[in-house]
């Protein structure tokens, strides 16, 4: 199991938040409500841009969500807006595979989509979190309908080839017996008098009470095989109607095997902030936020746009750029102010005239890897066959994750799998494949899951982080040392260039981190373009 | 809590099952596959009903999902069949109330559902459970749409007035401190040696890693106010981007104040079989699933047909009713067979020729009350001011539920919450009032936690199960007392008479245990129909 410790060990909430792929917090914006902290906030709007001075022009880098997020608010509040984009679409890392998309990675190998219709990959972030706020608020905005994304299912599997023999384990069953064996050597310790200093009469009884309950405990606080384990892990045979409903009860297993599984790495995930209930996907794909974006802003955005040097002076910025169309001629944009949001992996290959603080900073933060690999199968065996809907199963296989669709459940057609979600070293090994390989070792790794996959599977995609050609990684990578010496010099404005992206957030990888990075960064440069007008 | 604990405590399995309101298990009718039987099963048809004897013919009594299903195999498999419903719709306690919609009670009492358009209460069952394949499966095959079902929502709150001043806590924060409380205390004990007889070195060792990561301890094994803890009970300052985004760490509740606020009684509903993701609700309403069988079966459904006799003799079965249109005139219909699903509540008042083991059955199990009551409001003030989507609130007021819709999510118009789902004695503290005061008293209870409700709500409607027509209660209660001595009894065919419905089943108050129970009981029927077709 040492991918999944070093997945979920030493800085669990940071990798965990990475495996979200990009986005989510913005305290700032919010009004805390009269009810207090606890009882959440109030959305009241995005950034102060009021009073934007005449004439005053921003050349915005990158239409990623960051990018798009300041173009929208800039344009609304008045300012002359433009915005260079290297891709030919909008949308950055938030972005769709469907069939018919072809894709590119660095060192050439090009990828033909060959899934059905209305079937698709997010190679990038694939969930939002209901306290994204910022994120759910441009959703609204701009018309993308949303759903429930599924992450905890209690019928997925948790597995690893060293554990039960190989056998995969349902989450509600692992869970439960984990609990089950917490509650009771708890209870156990309470009876011998262990917590006797700790609490008092009171506190021990509520606690062994709580632990019954919580812990599905019997009459004399042992987690063993009843009605009331197999009411949460499940039956051997589930209870039904007429004389043949009678249930046949489930066993346990040993806390030993619990424990020494090691399959508790994955419990705590849909705890995780960001993980929990109630997480939403666009309908259609992340892809259809980014989009949205596009279509709002129009000729706004200059597509095949690849930035190569940018340039400030006392009066303003210039950006050169090459344009895909025309390889070898540069051209050159100019405004008053500059808002860059390409990712720091790129931006720190380019030239630009900033000083040694945020050249540092940009130079400082490495990028994560991760490959997110897409298969399709002829049917959704995993409803069909398993009665898996939707959720996330873990294995510790370099596959990593196996996800399931949220959407068009049910239906009799085809379906695409999230293959592989993977990242760190066994990122690097699917990394160095060809994507073709990828796909390949996908599927045989699968199958030891989903032993249907020989079967079943038609055709698959592979994106892999480091070989993306506008991103060169996956997120940014901040340790809390990085953080204390970087972030700030990151944050703060040069002259007339801000940074923004989920680089420069406490929300690494995440969209939310990007959109509230690219608010807080407009709304100083406002500050500093009203108060340089009034000079 | 008393409230809370008589409903979590003494057989909380079996009043959580109450809490969904009738349906499954159905482990009969499937074939475990090949790999194994905690990899789950495959559906493979409902019952064998091959060689029906040429023009046999079977009442059934009830349109509701028991007898509906019946219905629907018995016709396909060439009986002639007839179905006597006592309502003017089909579906029994599936049943969706919607704007335009009247409903008159026990007592007279007369309510016009005043619901916008697309609003709606289901005052029965309201959500489907991915294990309940038979019911899943006549979804599909009669095309009702579905969509997930939010059960759990970790931005939904646990409440009590006698806990926090009355403060609603967020589940996120109370699970987390729960949770976090007992990891701290079973490791602070494992290495006082408490545990070294039960557990060898290398158990322990993975015993203490997994309760650091399962209780987001932190390096001293001690449950504390850091970045680990607010990223899974939240932030009093979410993290976002920028200079600004740096987030504000939370503080936990005391494990005084979490042990005796007695909130934990709710804590393991989402992992009980039933509950557990991925959850259902058909499109529109639970109701669908009952119009989408009324709507296949057609004129084989008698409505507003009073049962008031059942009799039979050796070659048939006769049953007399009142039509609704026609009062004081008796009609009689007359088959070879006997499907009655009508509740045993109400059947005990039916003179009916069974033996005394059947007889006995029907009259000795009672019928729980429940009362669920509708409200709808200005605005979804839940999901914009509060971020809540979908999911429950817990609370020990008498109202004990409030569930927020899992449908429309960010939708901007109108709501309609369920504002009560009660049981027990505070179901008959409900019942014993007025339609409108129950509706009253709902939003007082309900302003306790959502102050919104004064300036919000519009109007509703409640039903008390006791009062319903139809049912005169919620659903059969079995003690294990009464099954060991009752339920073989109630479920055996009695001369040509057979039984079928929650109430016979090990699935009480749920739809699949209506529906398994039927198939069931016609599997059954058939083979002595087969058996005196030969003869």
């Amino acid at each position: 199991m040492s991918d999944l410790s070093a997945r979920f060990s030493p800085s669990r909430r940071e990798v965990l938040r990475g495996i979200g792929l990009v986005a989510g917090g913005a305290a700032m914006y919010r009004a805390m409500t009269a009810l207090g902290v606890t009882r959440g906030s109030k959305y009241t709007g995005p950034v102060d841009l009021s009073g934007a001075p005449r004439g005053a022009s921003v050349l915005v880098l990158g239409a990623g969500l960051a990018g798009m997020t300041a173009a929208y608010e800039l344009r609304n509040a008045g300012y002359r807006v433009q915005v260079l984009e290297y891709n030919a679409r909008p949308g950055g890392r938030n972005w769709t595979l469907r069939g018919g998309d072809t894709y590119t990675e660095l060192g050439g190998e090009r990828q033909h989509c060959e899934f059905d219709k209305g079937l698709y990959l997010n190679p990038g972030p694939w969930r939002i979190p209901y306290h994204h706020e910022n994120l759910l608020h441009y959703c609204r905005e701009l018309g993308v309908a949303l759903e429930p994304f599924v992450q905890v299912n209690y019928n997925a599997y948790l597995h690893s080839p060293a554990a039960f023999g190989g056998k995969p384990q349902r989450y509600r069953s692992y869970k439960a017996d984990y609990q089950g064996m917490v509650a009771e050597q708890l209870a156990k310790v309470v009876g011998q008098g262990a917590l006797d200093k700790e609490f008092d009469k009171q506190d021990r009884e509520m606690l062994l009470e709580s632990l019954r309950e919580w812990g599905y405990l019997d009459g004399q606080l042992r987690y063993t095989r009843n009605d009331g384990t197999s009411d949460t892990r499940g039956y051997d045979k589930d209870p039904g109607g007429g004389l043949s409903g009678k249930p046949v009860w489930s066993q346990p297993l040993s806390a030993k095997d619990v424990l020494n599984s090691q399959l508790w790495h994955a419990l705590p995930i849909g705890d995780v902030y960001e993980f929990q209930t109630t997480l939403f996907q666009p309908v259609g794909g992340m892809g259809r936020i980014g989009e949205a974006f596009g279509r709002e802003l129009g000729d706004l955005i200059r597509y095949n746009a690849k930035v190569t040097r940018i340039v400030q002076d006392e009066h303003g910025v210039s950006a050169h750029y090459e344009d895909a169309a025309h390889p070898g001629v540069t051209r050159q944009v100019r405004a008053d102010w500059c808002l860059c949001t390409i990712p720091l992996s790129i931006l720190g290959q380019i030239p630009m005239n900033v000083g040694s603080a945020m050249a540092d900073a940009i130079s400082a933060v490495s990028y994560a890897a991760s490959v997110k690999i897409g298969l399709q199968f002829k049917r959704r065996f995993w409803e069909e066959d398993e009665r898996i809907y939707g959720g996330i199963t873990y294995t510790d296989l370099p596959i990593f994750t196996i996800g399931y669709p949220s959407t068009d459940f049910f239906s009799r057609g085809k379906g695409v799998l999230l293959g592989a979600y993977t990242w760190g070293a066994s990122a690097f090994q699917f990394t160095a494949m060809s994507p073709a390989e990828r796909v390949r070792e996908a599927v045989r790794q699968g199958s030891q899951i989903h032993p249907q996959y020989a079967n079943e599977f038609e055709n698959g995609i592979a994106v892999a982080w480091h070989r993306v050609p506008f991103a060169m990684g996956c997120f940014g990578e901040w340790s809390d040392e990085l953080r204390a010496k970087h972030y700030d010099n990151l944050c703060q404005i040069d002259g007339r260039i801000a940074l923004a992206g989920e680089h420069a957030s406490y929300l690494p990888a995440w969209q939310e981190g990007a959109i509230t990075s690219a608010l807080d960064a407009i709304g100083r440069l406002h500050q500093r373009a009203v108060a340089g007008a009034k000079s």
